[in-house]
């Protein structure tokens, strides 16, 4: 890119004045060259993936598993792009709607947020589904990838900028910032730079963020999530539960890291503790074990008096993130439903589903557990904000 | 007070725990007691607003007058936390539904913001506004007043508590700030100690929290607004409509700035020119007026080649708020809607209808320009987050 840093906004914004003024189709039909342009050029992603590979030798191999590309693998980056085009679009739809007695009409509609800036690791992925996504929703977005994923990256973005002209829509629409955390930095000092900074995974990169952005930050903040079996929790559903929250993907934000026990509810603690012990999970029972996010087999363990008990736990150790509980107790599960102050809040089902596949919204660029904007998976919704719409027939104001 | 700052945030966070969980009944059992406490107070608020009116001497009369409380302005006050119980409570209502192939039940529910900091000026009004609104939405706030009104807002947010604890809710619900600046700019640097902050009046303190606060500014970040004479406009609705954005309220952030002229409808230039001028209004024509915001009787005024130059001119000097077209062409009235970007975009009105009164909003706690959560007027509905809240049958994660 020869796009110099201080550019990129400007572009951006311009890009963006296109993206919002275009239909539906304008914007499929710059999804499907995206998609086209994939396919077209699928050796040399490969080639330059190939590249990014050799460099990260030394990696962990879960690291070089997600950052290499095949062949069916670049097929599902295209498809990946079918699939947001293939999804409704927000932009347009009326959120609210009334007349006035003075007959002016008013419509709160959806519109695209502006200039998104999505910050992610080495998964080539997310270039393409990010700048899909961003595109979908009227969006301009500027990706900055890794530096492990660079050679990747550089011809992904080449070829989503390739599908976008093709179409007729500026290719300004997705840009790149590059991977100098110092260029990061100065980038997020400018609160007009974005209108909101997105970071997919990476703890370190997103507390980085959270801390010195002066663009707003939709991210999880913090995945410290607890299950609570209830007094009348079922057993067999306390056990898988539990069992799945914790272990079926221990690294991820939704993942359990606190079981919580109803003192009547002891005797299941000899089952409980077997099957996560035996799914290789190592419990703890002290106070710095439910202060921790542990992203690994490891839990904390507490017993507690009461359902109040539980909501305390949670109110002090939890991050607003994904809570469950375990019951047959419909009050208690209303209260807990109800006070439990969480992005998403589960009755008798596992953390894990707080995710935007899960939830129906087709796909997701990240989870917020912010207050403000949006709280929960990132859909494309998410990526919109409103605009009011009122028509007249020449009222002015008494 | 006898709380000090650093007290300030926990115990709004214990108050807002205690709000989320009541009721509507609860809350506006607590809003009828306010109401009361207002009513059956009011000789010693008026008593105490005296010494704020005395201390205030030499200030220019209008704020003079909006400081002063008489015995209808206080019973306005109770009257309007009255008005504040009797709309919908935002709180509980599903904004979107489903139920998953895997039978999981999921929905997307309004929950309450958590602790908002209300930043305002001489208007002792605001004090009891706020704090009803907040409370209506299941909020605790803090306020940070003007020194000017101290007298005043202490005994109103003694009565305020007061009526809070009467219905069996914790007072520190409601808390307030110091009016000392630098108070303000500590608790505003830690981003945890509330929710988002709201400031009402006063562009230099709104720029003050703007530039410095780490909690997020829900604000309306200035009010250069645009009416757009097109070339099929209608004579009489554009005098109409150019005179009453102008002149009906000029030093409010919804009043127009600039007229912007169809070169094909030069020859409404007199006209416009004589009624506007007739009102009071000085017409500037040059650059430096265009990107003036004046807030007074004073307008910038240019003549446009084409709809596309009235919409680059908006792009280049509008700052998003509220936009007016005045046109008989559905065409032109579509893309203005449609490519204006601002909170409010207007077809043959006025732009000072941006206001949450006028958009059947019951109330509004202030107007934002942000893309970030909400745009336009702030009533109930954007004093709340989101939740969702999912409940199965021990459903786990595949």
């Amino acid at each position: 890119m020869a796009v110099t840093e201080q550019a990129i906004t400007p572009a951006a914004r311009q890009a963006a004045r296109a993206l919002a003024a275009a239909g539906q189709g304008a914007k499929n039909d710059a999804l499907e060259a995206i998609a086209a342009a994939i396919e077209r050029r699928a050796g040399e992603i490969i080639a330059e993936n190939r590249l990014d590979v050799e460099g990260a030798d030394g990696e962990r191999p879960a690291i070089i598993d997600r950052l290499t590309l095949t062949d069916t693998r670049v097929a599902g980056l295209a498809d990946a792009v079918r699939a947001v085009a293939a999804l409704p679009d927000p932009i347009g739809t009326t959120i609210r709607e009334l007349t006035l007695e003075n007959g002016l009409h008013i419509t709160k509609q959806r519109v695209p947020l502006g200039v998104i800036l999505i910050v992610y690791e080495a998964r080539p992925n997310v270039t393409v589904d990010a700048a899909a996504l961003c595109v979908k929703a009227g969006n301009a977005c500027v990706l900055r990838g890794s530096r492990l994923a660079r050679h990747t990256n550089a011809v992904l973005l080449d070829v989503v900028r390739e599908g976008i002209a093709e179409a007729g829509m500026p290719p300004d629409a997705v840009q790149a910032l590059g991977e100098d955390r110092a260029e990061l930095a100065r980038f997020v000092a400018d609160p007009h730079a974005a209108d909101v900074v997105i970071p997919r995974g990476g703890e370190e990169l997103k507390d980085f963020l959270l801390e010195t952005s002066r663009i707003p930050v939709l991210a999880a903040a913090g995945g410290n999530c607890h299950v609570y079996v209830d007094a009348s929790a079922d057993p067999a559903k306390a056990v898988a539960i539990a069992v799945n929250a914790k272990t079926q993907r221990p690294g991820v934000c939704n993942a359990a890291e606190t079981l919580l026990v109803h003192r009547d509810r002891e005797t299941l603690l000899p089952e409980l503790r077997a099957a996560l012990e035996g799914a290789g999970v190592e419990l703890r029972e002290d106070e710095e074990a439910w202060a921790t996010e542990f992203l690994d087999l490891k839990m904390g363990l507490r017993v507690v008096d009461s359902l109040d008990g539980a909501l305390q736990h949670i109110a002090t150790y939890g991050t607003g993130h994904s809570e469950a509980i375990v019951t047959e107790d419909a009050a208690a599960a209303e209260r807990f439903t109800r006070e439990v102050d969480a992005a998403a809040v589960y009755v008798n089902a596992s953390t894990r589903f707080t995710d935007g596949g899960e939830y129906g919204m087709g796909a997701e660029i990240g989870i917020s557990t912010n207050r403000l904007h949006a709280r929960g998976p990132l859909g494309l919704e998410e990526l919109t904000t409103t605009k009011y719409v009122v028509v007249g027939d020449g009222q002015v104001r008494e």
